[in-house]
């Protein structure tokens, strides 16, 4: 006999996980199928682990520049095997963590993979044992995978994706970075910092090409003075491997040799063709299509997070979520607008956007004000001998409001939840008074600028 | 014959130079008069010089722990006149920086002493020379001096204030602080990383006395793995001085050595007291009595920053200014509720608070709920090896509105302002979706559990 739930989950990424929760915190009861490990791509493969990496990258470049801060410091190297130690027991630690919320929401967690019937019959297939399940509402978050080159295939040595670029044994002496995008622009940050040789090679004619050129052209610049090369307009035509490193060949007949070729062009949305079929879901490419209400075309199954294509964005897809659960268990949610879902680049320096960018402002046609802050006229910017870096800050002079926030610097990342709040505000910024000395005042003098009340002194 | 300005602002602090630019930016001939340095105690012996040995220090112990983050750094060591030369230069280049955009506010900027004869009438004294002008009105922004204790007599040596703290030529091998607030608990912190033995000695029941109780505890504890004692509910009965130490007696008997003495219980408003008798201005104790309009007793004539004694912050002191502007060039504001003006301390760990605290709710006989935010359970704070910390959200059940923030840990300081537009917000905290992996999801964290909404995965 089936076991019976309000809600079946597949997939514990963020958007899956976070859907469980909230189903759960509303009263249904839940389970959650994953196939691998909690967390999925985000705290195994992705966002975690990156940040494990380039924390440690960071604190390595400031110790190296520690002398101008008056810290006397004779070396400071990477000790590789630790930080990968490190790496992992967080995962392992964030994993742990996890499972012990899910219990603790009274969700039924299983492991295994799952094999959808209908809308309201699934098995979770593990070590041969079957247990079925009857779903009032399925919810499928199965996330994405690494996209690949078919002229450049994954061989997992050589040819890396970002899952072994996170977990190399040794530093590479060089890397050549297929893919400008957010992926290869951090862990760029990453090798370069431990000391490879890093080349980038983007096919546009910028790094970061989602970005206002103004903030694509600031990373290139900080990205050279890391050592980073950075090839825009260029494409891979092909790569010779050898035993233990390959020939990198572009466009314009350069060839580059490196130990290590990682393809970070993006990722695409992964469902299993047979959950296609069973359900007959209607697709968008890989992706599945959903409404605004993360309703996909059979009534009852829900999706969410990268398997619909949209932010993959881990913050996007518990924003799915939210939505999702909502109406699964009896509400009525959209999504709002996606520009209002911060985008976050964990560069040296970071990156940081929300609302419209100045370019899909005048693709738009809107009268805008562009606003700037910068860091170097920061008082603890200063302190911190951290000050290269801008902010923008757009408003839309028809409706005299700040529309859009772009920063390249100093907590961008941090930020760009508060500079989110600003947008649309019904209250005056000047009504907000920012505490003296902090970065944040960069923020503030950017805002100011853009509704046309300079403060800088 | 005197120069005619429509404003004459009398100090170049914080205060003095937002309301001189404000009141220029309206379109106001303006004269800003200053005694010592532009920029006031904030850039010279405040905000800015702590910051930057605060900045030194907190990398040194960064560097120290480095090897928990897979960098082996053999040695990190502070090197005392290269910290004190940064200081001086980074001070310098700020005091340039305010004084060009003084000069492209088209402010006349004036050094010398302020004689004040009338509302309408000013001299400027200085190296024998008198500049006579005629004010149209006048804005006191004349700061404010350590607070001596009659028993214990600042003689710059031994027994020192916040201003020798911060250039002292060697790092002392032992230091007293009196007073454990803001300034005592900010330098404890600076001469802790840097080896001196720090003693401080707070009167009051625990350090940082205008906390909410659990969040004093929590800086003591870290205090504690410093190397700093606190010596709580305690006071200092006398200091008897030798050649190149002191010993401090307690009222429990207990006698501490020490090299230096640092008293550092607060800072109280200073006006020339031949000001106060040429205007008439009444006073309460040693600060300038104002309305919420910034005005004093006498028509035409304002006053804000430390001189009226309200918040002693920089931030305090410009948001005085920007209300004290406006009404001297002919507009009508009033200064907002004070507790909205953030309240921020960069010790290890950073605190910051805005709002209500629970002590004051409790006094007022609010209904309250608290959600708390754990930097432990943070993505982003684990890889960044700094998790010690929490996050505080109080709610305000009867208006179901966050009503106070307080933070101790990583970004607090930083992240206040954006807990401002957390407060009696319009828009659903919900409908913000934070960025992930950021320590920023701390604060979202503490304010969904305070509105009913646990998120915590």
């Amino acid at each position: 006999m089936a076991d019976t739930f309000d809600v079946v989950v597949v997939g514990a990424g963020p958007g899956g996980a976070r859907a469980a929760r909230r189903c759960a915190q509303r009263g249904a009861s839940v389970a959650l199928v994953e196939k691998e490990f909690i967390g999925g791509t985000c705290l195994n493969w992705g966002c975690i682990p990156s940040k494990t990496l380039l924390a440690s990258a960071h604190l390595l470049m400031r110790a190296r520049s520690a002398s101008e801060m008056g810290i006397d410091i004779p070396s400071a190297t990477p000790n590789w095997p630790r930080i990968q130690q490190r790496r992992e027991s967080i995962i392992a630690g964030l994993r742990k963590g996890m499972q012990g919320g899910m219990k603790s929401g009274r969700i039924a967690y299983l492991e295994g993979t799952a094999v959808v019937h209908s809308p309201t019959k699934v098995t979770v297939e593990a070590n041969g044992q079957k247990t079925d399940l009857e779903a009032g509402k399925l919810i499928l978050a199965t996330g994405s995978d690494s996209i690949e080159i078919p002229s450049i295939p994954f061989d997992g040595k050589i040819v890396i994706s970002s899952t072994e670029a996170l977990s190399l044994l040794e530093i590479p002496k060089s890397m050549v970075i297929v893919g400008g995008g957010v992926i290869g622009c951090e862990l760029g940050c990453v090798y370069a910092a431990m000391g490879a040789k890093v080349t980038i090679v983007e096919a546009l004619e910028s790094l970061l090409p989602m970005l206002d050129s103004w903030a694509s052209r600031l990373v290139e610049r900080e990205f050279k003075g890391l050592g980073i090369e950075a090839l825009t307009g260029r494409k891979v035509t092909g790569v010779d491997k050898g035993a233990s490193s390959a020939k990198v060949n572009l466009d314009d007949g350069q060839t580059i040799e490196a130990e290590r070729v990682l393809v970070a062009v993006g990722r695409r949305a992964a469902v299993d063709r047979a959950i296609v079929s069973a359900l007959g879901l209607e697709m968008s490419g890989p992706a599945i299509k959903v409404n605004k209400r993360m309703e996909t075309n059979v009534p009852g199954v829900y999706a969410v997070g990268d398997a619909v294509g949209t932010t993959y964005l881990a913050h996007g897809a518990t924003a799915e979520a939210e939505v999702a659960a909502a109406n699964a268990t009896g509400s009525s949610e959209e999504m709002l607008d996606y520009d209002l879902i911060p985008r976050v680049i964990f560069t040296f320096p970071e990156v940081a956007s929300v609302g419209k960018t100045e370019a899909k402002c005048l693709a738009e046609g809107l009268d805008i004000s562009v606003g700037k802050g910068f860091y170097k006229a920061n008082g603890r910017s200063v302190a911190e001998n951290d000050t290269n870096g801008q902010i923008h800050a757009i408003r839309d002079n028809a409706i005299n409001e700040i529309v859009g926030v772009t920063m390249v610097g100093p907590l961008a990342t941090e930020f760009v939840a508060f500079a989110r709040t600003l947008i649309g505000t019904c209250e005056p910024i000047r009504q907000i008074t920012f505490p003296h000395p902090t970065i944040s005042e960069t923020l503030e003098d950017a805002v100011h600028e853009a509704l046309g009340e300079l403060l800088l002194e």
